[in-house]
């Protein structure tokens, strides 16, 4: 089945006319501790995995859509008129076109993003997934979450676990149309969990996720050898966060980052999105764990790290990394 | 078979007692192009792969070996008594107990090593090759380079290949007892090769290769594919040799060396030689090589890299990399 058809698919008995003048949605971006890291279907974006994320509060972004006037689409981002030259807008407007009711349906896409765009902290995720979520006010669809989960995988696969905070597993699903490689999120909290944003380049990498994936995937002789890591990965984790085990879940997680990187380490030509600074701040945290300190690190298609560690030893962590940014991810709302 | 049988069977019409007051042998380093990593007997160092290297020419270790008249080994390197409880040291000393005709029989090492030691420039391996050259010198037993290298094997596994300039095979071998697992020389000369060593780092490694091998091999999930990985980087190498072809020969070597850091950083604790300058070398070269230059890499267990090239573009990589100490495998003999 094309992206056309699954999407008309999931729209069949929804409205083709805006029921509202605007339609605004929050969706907070994702940091996955089990990778999302290959396809099986490029087109509709359905997984060789399962993968498992954490949302990030309130970091994300919202989008505000309304019809346009005019005949052309415009996309403002953080206030500004984004090129649409970008990555970012040229896949966000891609997406659109499965969406207009007929030709000459202009949209005006405001989008808040309080995280760097294209570095790796999966603006695209929650991009894709306040548009889907826009949309669906806009037009007054009122599909269900797992239906805009559907829908937002379609434009990036990892949206599909931006509609919910806390944790998310993306179900990898077995289907042809991909009706079931969809978000489902994990009933538990864990309010003492903190992620640690460090940011070591706010850049936009040189070589998109999508990308990089698909060259993995292809090349490196070891892609044969992951489904069965994440597998094993994904139960330990599950099994960490209902166990509230951080130590497993902080190995865990770090780990299933470093095999992800290893292996785009080995594609050809090989991938390698750390910088010096990210080979300092992981030799630190190593440091840091051997003084004792309960602090683990997850890697994304990007020279950032995402620290995890628990509230209570907050204060020892920032003492090394007096710059982190600090999110509670049980604590704050969208 | 153990390691003790094993060296008595080569040894069985050899002389107990030095024919000489003296021996001493050279033996040249070695740097793998495709690694040795992971062994199917850790006492008789037998390889789960086969792997091939180049030496390095006038850089190595060359040992004088005497008996000593005191009841003690004493052993010097560069000149100065060497602290018995360093790996190096200690490694040796243990090995030259399976030599010991008599358990009074004390030895007087000397070596003289021109490479930082313990710093992932093969130092064990001319260390090993040196000192078995030494015994048979000393001993005068006239035992076929062959049967050197299959003693050496039995003190550090890459010393097989340091009995040879140029290119080495270690054959992997299938016997139980190892007696074919050893050093072959590849009889082409390639005369333009040249080795860069960028030494970033020349402390001693906190990790030694041996432990690290063996953690890779039981923890690394990835490892099932190294074995195959292996077979085609290799084949892929002798055709690249043979061929005189430098881009296959340096892209294979950088891609193998990869995979074996990659195999690292998923072992369980990760294993990461590299440091932050060793990345940022590495994105120079990968810089380089998007200029036009044939620049590759390959990179053993330590944060240094040695830098393939060939005679003709030396200047323009010295412009890059102006403290690179530079070898030609096939100009110089030690």
């Amino acid at each position: 089945m094309n992206k056309k058809l699954a999407i008309a698919h999931i729209l069949q008995s929804c409205s083709k006319e805006p029921k509202h003048e605007i339609g605004t949605f929050f969706a907070p971006s994702n940091i996955a501790l089990c990778k999302y890291w290959g396809k099986r279907d490029t087109e509709l974006n359905l997984p060789n995995t399962a993968s498992l994320s954490i949302s990030l509060g309130d970091l994300g972004a919202r989008t505000t859509l309304s019809l346009n006037s005019k005949p052309v689409d415009v996309v403002f981002v953080n206030g500004k008129e984004f090129d649409k030259n970008t990555a970012f807008v040229k896949n966000l407007l891609n997406f659109l076109d499965y969406f207009r009711s007929y030709p000459e349906m202009y949209f005006i896409v405001k989008t808040e993003v309080n995280i760097p765009i294209g570095a790796g902290l999966a603006s695209s995720a929650c991009g894709f997934a306040a548009l889907v979520g826009a949309l669906d006010a806009l037009f007054g669809w009122d599909l269900s979450t797992s239906q805009l989960s559907l829908l937002a995988r379609m434009g990036s696969g990892s949206a599909s676990r931006s509609f919910w905070h806390g944790f998310v597993e993306w179900e990898m699903g077995i289907r042809e149309d991909g009706m079931d490689s969809v978000g489902v999120p994990l009933n538990i909290r864990w309010p003492e969990l903190r992620i640690g944003l460090l940011i070591l380049n706010a850049q936009q990498k040189i070589l998109s996720s999508r990308e990089a994936m698909q060259r993995t995937v292809l090349t490196s002789p070891f892609y044969s050898v992951w489904p069965n890591t994440q597998d094993v990965h994904l139960l330990r984790l599950k099994n960490a966060i209902e166990t509230r085990n951080f130590l497993e879940l902080g190995e865990t997680s770090e780990i299933n980052a470093l095999a992800m990187h290893a292996l785009m380490l080995t594609a050809c030509p090989p991938i390698l999105y750390s910088n010096p600074a990210t080979l300092e701040a992981m030799h630190k945290i190593w440091q840091c764990r051997q003084q004792g300190l309960s602090l683990f690190f997850t890697q994304d298609a990007g020279p950032n790290l995402k620290l995890l560690f628990l509230h209570p030893e907050q204060d020892a962590i920032v003492k090394f990394f007096p710059d982190l940014n600090i999110i509670a991810p049980f604590m704050s709302r969208g």
